[in-house]
């Protein structure tokens, strides 16, 4: 297969490149588009007041790619429009992120507005991942393994062009395995943050984000249950926002200005 | 009505400054809580990794509100969370935004970012958007009376708790009218963007996105359709985006690592 492989955690984030190595081990062939610096959290950003600057850059003894210095989602249009020559990808691969996103996380992801976006542009696309968990240390290089078998079961279930898959890897202990693999929903509770006050030397307020990410408690059959309890996860995922139902009942009542 | 008015153009643009203007003029009691600077399409990020600067902006003679060097969704996050000193607002607005939201642009959507969140927290929700077209001055202040006579409809049809609308208002010349209010659902065709290769004096590529936004073919019953037919639209929204069909039928086959 020919993949496009992207992020947000910039060209260089091990993740991306532990995903590269184990890609290509598998017999793919892969081009890496990515973002130049880390998008974390910049959701489905797209750049249009700007121009878009592009670089060659070799990472590590991995591979050569193309760094872009906008958002994952600049990078996949970008790609596909000019940068691979005309040539589509078989497939776009998003991640491995450096941290997991599930629940409303999915609302917010770099790394899931890139698979979105391919997915707007008629391509299978699938992002990865990975859980960190502060008294574990992470494997990139053992998560990439799972996530590639993991690719290899979404691919035989059939990803038709346009569909989108999310997936999240477990944090794992050297002498623990995944419990298995789960098709979940998104789980759609709130997450509450919460915000420390300060003041700055001239009496200005100023707030630290001091949300501590736990996986907590959740009906069993969403992405957050299944990850809290080893799974690895996956969420077939669409794009389409309208509340259907509220459409149907708002219609049915007389609205004029 | 106590309502917290945010949006992703800026504390100081034209079009928040109106729609404050037309909700006061209302009744309602508003609340400004904005990004310090233009926020466009930078979809549903959230600031985790830095400090979020406040401080008490005058704009015009119109109000006095709190500026966020952040996202849309850190102003609603943050206003709920402290900045309004625990008073929960009864609605939450964004907007209205210079340019429309529809179509696959809702995804991209700052102003439809802050009103998700706020649906997320659990409070009902409106995003307001208003189309510009070269062609047509833009008339801030009568749009946002359309607007505000659009937020009573959907209040009217009843707005529950972590409901959230998104809304678009047509291009007008002066004597023009809306052909009336469209509930209408959010056309998920692709939006195929051009971009235009050049080379910096060093020999680098970089481009620019050279996209012409026009309302284009689609179906009837779709936010392009009815606003390219001069409709203001209604799009009640969700952020679920777990594609539901597809869990099922991955459900029922035996995936095996």
């Amino acid at each position: 297969m020919f993949i496009l492989l992207t992020n947000d955690d910039g060209i260089r984030a091990p993740g991306l490149v532990a995903l590269y190595r184990e890609l290509v081990k598998a017999g793919h062939e892969v081009e890496v588009v990515a973002p130049e610096t880390v998008q974390s959290a910049t959701g489905h950003g797209v750049t249009t007041a700007g121009p878009l600057l592009t670089s060659r850059v070799k990472v590590e003894d991995a591979f050569e790619g193309i760094a872009v210095d906008g958002r994952p989602a600049d990078c996949v249009k970008l790609a596909i429009n000019q940068l691979l020559n005309g040539r589509l990808p078989d497939l776009v691969v998003s991640g491995m992120n450096s941290g997991t996103n599930v629940g409303i996380n999915v609302i917010y992801s770099g790394t899931v507005a890139a698979a979105i976006e391919a997915g707007f542009l008629g391509l299978p696309a699938i992002a990865v991942s990975l859980y960190l968990k502060s008294d574990i240390e992470t494997d990139y290089a053992r998560a990439a393994i799972y996530a590639v078998k993991t690719i290899d079961l979404i691919l035989n279930a059939g990803l038709k062009p346009g569909q989108i898959a999310t997936m999240n890897i477990p944090a794992l202990h050297p002498h623990e395995e995944p419990a298995g693999v789960r098709i979940v929903r998104q789980c759609t509770r709130p997450w509450i943050d919460t915000y420390e006050r300060r003041q700055d030397p001239k009496g200005h307020d100023y707030f630290w984000n001091t949300s501590i990410f736990r996986l907590g408690q959740t009906e069993e059959d969403t992405d957050v249950a299944a990850l809290r309890d080893r799974y690895i996860t996956v969420t077939p995922l669409q794009y389409d926002l309208t509340d259907h139902p509220l459409v149907e009942r708002w219609r049915k009542e007389n609205w004029r200005l």
